[in-house]
């Protein structure tokens, strides 16, 4: 009986050891599965974030430069003036060329941060990162937009109450130059929405 | 022997199950007490979160009010002509004040979303639809106080190359009140970003 009771002593521990440790097998394969799966999909998230910067690079450099070299000299002048606008004949253009350069080469510095969460789909402390400096991005570039897009909407129509006329007429090409400028801006606005987006699914558990 | 192996048999299956939940035991305290803890740091950013709202509500109503109501008519008149400023004279103006008005009304509707991430701090699905929500609000918010911004600078300094003469020398106070909503309204941007951040630390995993 001293015998019996020795042989299960020594069995028990052991089996406890043996069951634990597959248990414990077993969970961490479980996560390893769902971590797979779940890494899986938000790769495919984490690529289309940088498919997107690359495209929102292209298009702020685009903004930025139609709207540095939008000028027009109008061909008639006096004897002591001659017509011509450019970028910098308007305050909030300067700050639209200034501000979407800037976001240009934010961009550019958040390549290598998008590149890591490529990488690693799981890590949270890149994409956190990106989301939150993409958040203030946005703003500046939508003030940019918006305040060139406020001051052509002035130039195409003028403001009879204020007695503003409009420019358009005269300076049709440069009209056209700063509008286009103003668009590019906006579909890199969406782009931005659509990266922080991206980064609160990539962001979330489950 | 036969009696014996058939007790270590019965004593086997009996430790594995009872060894196997406590496994399970331990490993639901744990993560209990983790989604507790988790759960009451979260809960606080929630209710910071809710706060914001109701502040940034507060801002925005005020932002609109001002605006709406920013109107001024000079003392002195001709036989046809009475001097008088209003926001509806600027469409610009009207974008602002019907803006923020919309943004101001999103936030009274965010409320019980925001109201179900206090209850529920882990719920994932009410967090995420209010980042992604409250990202293209943001936008809107930014656009319309950065157009306003641009005309109110505009309104102050004019500008020379086409002849915008500023008109804040005659209509001071309704310059003034335009100025007040703008700076409200850039207040409100900055309270989105907060709110942004705090979905985004919300929802990540740890």
């Amino acid at each position: 009986m001293a015998k019996e009771s020795t042989t299960i002593d020594i069995g028990e521990p052991s089996t406890v050891t043996k069951s634990s440790s597959h248990v414990a097998v077993d969970e961490k394969k479980k996560g390893f599965v769902a971590a797979a799966a779940g890494g899986g999909y938000k790769r495919g998230l984490t690529i289309f974030d940088f498919l997107l910067r690359l495209a929102a690079i292209g298009i702020t450099i685009g903004a930025s430069s139609v709207m540095f070299t939008a000028e027009e000299t109008l061909p008639f002048f006096t004897q002591f003036l001659q017509f011509q606008a450019g970028y910098d004949d308007f305050p909030t253009f300067q700050f639209f060329v200034i501000s979407i350069a800037i976001v240009a080469s934010y961009l550019v510095l958040s390549l290598p941060f998008s590149i890591v969460s490529i990488v690693r789909p799981l890590a949270v402390v890149p994409r956190l990162i990106l989301l939150i400096s993409d958040t203030v991005v946005l703003t500046l570039t939508t003030a940019a937009a918006a305040a060139a897009a406020a001051i052509v909407y002035l130039a195409h129509n003028g403001n009879a109450n204020t007695n503003w006329l409009p420019i358009c007429q005269q300076f049709g090409d440069f009209c056209q130059a700063t509008s286009t400028a103003v668009v590019a801006a906006s579909i890199s606005v969406v782009f931005f929405v659509l990266l922080i987006v991206i980064s609160a699914i990539a962001l979330k558990r489950h």
